[in-house]
């Protein structure tokens, strides 16, 4: 089947999934971030790259944080940013999403970042452009419904590669809420296309997903032994929706259990690194000593983000 | 009595309105967007023809269609583009319209783009500008009330030159609530100058507003005799507060009495154009086939409208 | 105790506070927004001295009116400017306002433009800047709780300074809510900075805090006895929320005992300047007759606004 993500050249024409993406475009992304790290350094941190050019940040979800993080990437790129919060615009006037995508386009948008509640929504609008051969028109996904969030999985993946240099002897282990995770999802599906030997995912049973085993996951519903001897962890917000009701009992007792405290932390190796997505709920899934801790990168995984962003968008606008 | 639209060299200071618009100003506008639609096609899509010029938008009432096609066309001149939501703003300190606008303009304005839910706004602020004498600030009306939303005009009568070439002999429908349409408004007002021998209202009685006849226009509440022969249809949105209730039985009814379908296009002439100002209710006013059909030319209206608004913007600039 | 506003060179780091400021560094301020009065009256209202660094407004309050002329200040020094209205964002997902802060900072933020209804919150943010070594981010006050409001200060004593030249002879009346007013605190630690030799507060006791004496401040409760033979009226906006209840009667009765009318005006010096905050409640505390009469430099005092905030964003950024 043909991926819909690249061009008849093979060159990323979107950025929906890293499900299915080739190494070898995986690692132009990394290795073209390595080279942005440097610009948002400079007094002047802006390149012409997408000089004239127009993004539209589509959120048809609100996510200021991760709006703001594509609108900075794209400045610094030098082009110009529309922001649209559509659940207050036309989708209230009751116009579909492809009416509205038709629309855009006609603007001669030349990228559309979208962030939508639905899985499979930024599929949708780049397999319209592509029937409306609007073939100049690039799409990233923003994070949709729990399906994919590829540019936090590129991000993370940078961060790992910074730190650790090479995938091929880690032991990676994702710990948290993974079943309504689309932040876990990128991760395993980069890891594994990166030749990661051993992921782990540590959960309780009521937020793991299945399928997690012929993903090649080795999976751990015991935080301790979990964590032993692993490179990287990489711990996911709990939604506070879940923190009482039917998955858990109480917040209280989901630290007690899946917390990430000093001492658990003590359990994997001693130059381990600490990610989480942000925002963090502390005394939640992490202990405030850990968070701001020395093994901590959660910080550093929010610079490359912006790098890895503008790499991301760069490519597209270029290809 | 004096144009207030215009200074007095006879040059555009304001777009408040079609009504009263010299033919010459209005293809001097048509003839410039013409020059912008390639600005568009560009690798860079910018012009650096209002460089460090400040416009607001000021949205009394939220239109993100309408705010974002001058955010563009903006942007796509240079310049720097404030966005005023203003319902939720100093209107809800009980600031006064005018010390609103007084306050902008102490901020150096240059173009204040105007929607307002009161039929007159932008005339009002224009006429205060005027008395204030901040000659250097212009007005655009990005729709007012019931009464006029000119640029939507002139990207009709954009689209209507391009397809048609001739306004000379023409026969142009517009076809829906007439009575509610600020857009029905200025396209009737831009026909009329330009010079277009046939224009005709089409909509059953309670959507009908009295004094067409004397404005030239030949009313139609059959919709099959209305579009005999005609080059352009202009199907108009019915907003949806009208759909069920005193004016309409419902929307069912009246796509049954007026929605555009294939079998009543083919009353039109072969080659008639179909507009739509959107965002379009398919199913409503007009039916997908046609909407989607190839004598649709509705989103090239939408490409037009930025070319015609910067080009409004561009000479307002300029003068 | 180390000025925290200060870096190690005595130079100006965060502009948190009127109070503590030496006198150099606010003349430093003024003469520099005397030289940026002119770009914004130029063809091209852009001057290059930011371009590339990135200036997050972040209102955790909304203030559109201080939110647009911080917009257009950094705008006009080529800044890239990131809107977050923060009560609608992440603090809704339970991140503590210092997370928030590391994760922007961590975007490589230039400078932090900060709004927030509790009083030390700006001070707060910068504290833990330094602590955390981001010595490159800049954090402006744009109005914290009840203590202060240092732009507006600012850009009152520009006015000040345009209209009468020298402070050392001058006598200030600040008239209105003085207890709940940050603008009015700013304003009496500046004018005293300056070495205005008197300062009056006119106020119903209701409206008066306690300390006014010890600052070297005359306190007046009857406004006619106040107001006699002043040279500047600085009139302050009252909340709605006074207007009725136990601090205040009703609008109309602070109408009549302290509404700024022609007739008390009189009582000033023939040359005195009437100026406000903005927005105005005319028929409150101040009667149309002054607002828009040849005394009133309210809306000098807006475009001073903006001269004097780029003044400050370029100082700050320069150091």
């Amino acid at each position: 089947m043909h991926n819909p993500q690249l061009n008849k050249n093979g060159e990323l024409q979107h950025l929906l999934t890293i499900e299915g993406l080739p190494k070898p475009i995986l690692n132009h992304i990394l290795d073209t971030a390595s080279s942005f790290v440097s610009v948002s350094d400079r007094e002047v941190k802006k390149v012409p790259l997408m000089r004239g050019k127009s993004v539209f940040n589509l959120f048809f979800e609100n996510s200021t944080r991760t709006r703001t993080t594509f609108e900075i990437a794209a400045k610094r790129l030098s082009a110009d940013v529309i922001n649209l919060n559509i659940s207050a615009s036309s989708a209230s006037k009751g116009e579909s999403l492809l009416d509205t995508i038709d629309n855009l386009a006609a603007m001669h948008a030349d990228m559309f970042v979208v962030r939508h509640g639905q899985s499979g929504a930024p599929h949708l609008i780049a397999a319209h452009l592509g029937r409306i051969n609007h073939h100049h028109v690039h799409v990233v996904n923003a994070g949709d419904g729990r399906h994919a969030h590829p540019t936090q999985g590129l991000l993370d993946m940078y961060t790992i590669r910074h730190y650790k240099k090479d995938f091929s002897n880690l032991t990676v282990a994702i710990v948290g809420d993974i079943l309504h995770s689309r932040v876990a999802r990128s991760d395993i599906h980069a890891l594994t296309t990166l030749g990661v030997p051993e992921i782990r995912a540590i959960a309780p049973l009521t937020l793991l997903p299945g399928g997690l085993e012929q993903m090649g996951v080795r999976v751990f519903t015991d935080i301790n032994a979990g964590l032993k001897g692993v490179d990287v962890i990489i711990m996911l917000r709990l939604q506070s929706e879940r923190m009482t009701g039917a998955l858990l009992p109480s917040a209280q007792e989901y630290f007690k259990s899946y917390g990430l405290t000093p001492e658990r932390l003590a359990l994997a190796k001693p130059d381990a690194i600490v990610m989480h997505p942000g925002p963090m709920n502390r005394g939640v899934e992490i202990d405030s000593a850990v968070a701001d801790g020395t093994q901590a990168v959660i910080l550093p995984q929010v610079t490359f983000g912006i790098a890895v962003r503008m790499a991301v968008m760069g490519i597209l606008a270029g290809n």
